[in-house]
């Protein structure tokens, strides 16, 4: 199968898109891969798959490979005389800003380029934790008290200590300190600050149990990975996470109840349908007094969670050609047509 | 000051858009203004600003036109030795899906473009009516009652007749029905699903009183319109809501009271505010029993309803350079670097 992974981006997770690109190198090698590059500058190349090293960004040797531009159905590679379509659907794993945010969504939608990857609204559900919140509420989904305080505010802390900060928008614990007490409220909201004008509060939960739990909807049903209890240090901090990305091999399934599993099952099911089709994503979830609580949602998780899924060879191939296709409206300009005729009459 | 119009795009709104920047091309005649027409291919084209006519696009004159592609900063014109930068900024004026889906405002910013209109997740949450909602429900503003239904449901209906049924995601009433009892709601509901997978439901609110009012936020404020009482058909269909954006004598001020003026612009704030800056909106309030509803949002109005506001032309200067930039992620390769030399020890 051909397939083609995207990475890069102008984001703070641009070296760990990077190290997930060739992470599913190995991972997928049966397929038909090719590679595009979105540097921060958002110029796209072609990169040699042998080349598919962390080096080769670092020391820019990306820069001497061909660049390529979008166009109707491809991306397209222009020499002086002629050009090569390269089509074929996409896996998307720029993970955060661009890839998560909507924007690479909406690139490959507007050029009509099939892609693996959460559509535009999924992605602003689950970048922005905010409305993280807000598709909670309206879905009847459980999730962690909160607060929100923006850069202007009057910084008026309800949420009980110990407490958790975050910047709204970012992934891989970017920004996010836990804070014992007030003493260490204000740096914490500095650091938060610099990445983002929102921030969210939630309070801390001690030992609390936490599960994540992968999936993808291919043919109309929704298929699920193994639950996993994730490994904890008190959080993973950039450098522990960035390891965490290049994941390979399959882990071991927590040992949970099969009511546990099913509880987790509905309430990834409750976040994923009508929303998030045509991606795979891993949704994280807390257990407090026997209740799930959804923690977060990872609509590109690092190495898609290749690690999760018992045949995630098999898995990519069924949501590839299950992807949906946004509705096209037919202009025929009737209306102009027959109010220039009415002005004739 | 120089302004890009950018109108049509590939949307069952594409023709009220060539009306809107044919009206607008007049209301602006003071700026130095550009006119790019995006077809419902996604092809870009540089409008003459002569050529302004809606025949223009009817009988395809467009296309002999140059074409247009996006390249960081600007629009291009490439010809064989050389290519012409279009830059400055643009004004999003394509109605419907492609300009207020979030698709448009991710290219003009994935491609460094300065605009005027709603930014993605402010797109997400009023083109689609069900997100309006969440929305509403997380600012505590009131708003109508509803139901979702999707083409796959059982349709059991607990709106009470008589009722309003719309597309989720379309504007200018396309595809709305109201329906008196329960004989006409299959076909309601049919007219509704050819245009979107999930359809909202409404209690349709007879002679209710209803008022929009326009703004937008220009150095830290909102300037605010006049607040108009619309001209009330049972509601207009498609072809008088096309005449309808095409309108350009400014109307009279509502006859209301200082104190629901207020509360009105209260509940625009609440709207606008950490999700629209950097566009020009309307919102379409309904008042019932004294209380303030928001019926809709429009977050790129028909002729960016010139209409409504005394000093039009100051205002979209000022708010041309009041808009928003998203903060850029700085790369430099650290952790690939320090990985790489604790790999080299």
């Amino acid at each position: 199968m051909k397939l083609t992974i995207l990475f890069g981006g102008a984001s703070f997770e641009h070296e760990i898109s990077i190290v997930s690109a060739i992470t599913l190198k190995e991972k997928l090698h049966g397929f038909d891969l090719s590679f595009i590059f979105c540097d921060q500058d958002h110029t796209f190349y072609l990169i040699e798959p042998s080349k598919m090293k962390a080096i080769t960004f670092s020391k820019s040797e990306h820069k001497k490979m061909p660049q390529l531009s979008l166009s109707n159905g491809a991306f397209v590679q222009k020499s002086m005389f002629s050009s090569t379509h390269h089509k074929g659907t996409v896996l998307n794993l720029i993970h955060g800003a661009d890839g998560e945010d909507g924007t690479i969504a909406s690139l490959l939608d507007f050029f009509s380029i099939d892609y693996i990857g959460p559509r535009v609204s999924a992605s602003v559900f689950s970048y922005d934790k905010r409305y993280t919140k807000w598709l909670c509420e309206a879905k009847a989904i459980k999730s962690v008290d909160y607060q929100i305080i923006s850069s202007n505010d009057v910084k008026n802390i309800t949420i009980p200590y110990p407490l958790i900060v975050k910047p709204a928008t970012l992934g891989s614990s970017i920004g996010v300190s836990i804070v014992k007490d007030e003493s260490e409220i204000d740096y914490a909201l500095d650091v938060a600050f610099e990445y983002d004008k929102h921030v969210l509060i939630e309070p801390f939960i001690e030992n609390v149990k936490e599960y994540n739990l992968a999936g993808f909807m291919a043919n109309g049903e929704i298929i699920y990975s193994i639950v996993e209890e994730p490994q904890k240090d008190e959080f993973l901090d950039f450098e522990k996470k960035y390891m965490d990305f290049s994941r390979s091999e399959q882990v071991l399934k927590a040992d949970i109840s099969e009511e546990l599993e099913t509880k987790l099952k509905t309430n990834f099911a409750k976040v994923y349908k009508n929303m998030f089709e045509g991606s795979l994503i891993r949704c994280d979830f807390f257990v407090v007094n026997d209740e799930v609580l959804l923690n977060e949602i990872n609509p590109i998780p690092g190495s898609m969670a290749n690690y999760l899924f018992e045949d995630f060879t098999g898995g990519i191939e069924a949501l590839a050609s299950s992807l949906p296709h946004a509705k096209k409206a037919k202009v025929n300009y009737d209306y102009i047509h027959s109010i220039s005729s009415a002005k004739g009459k």
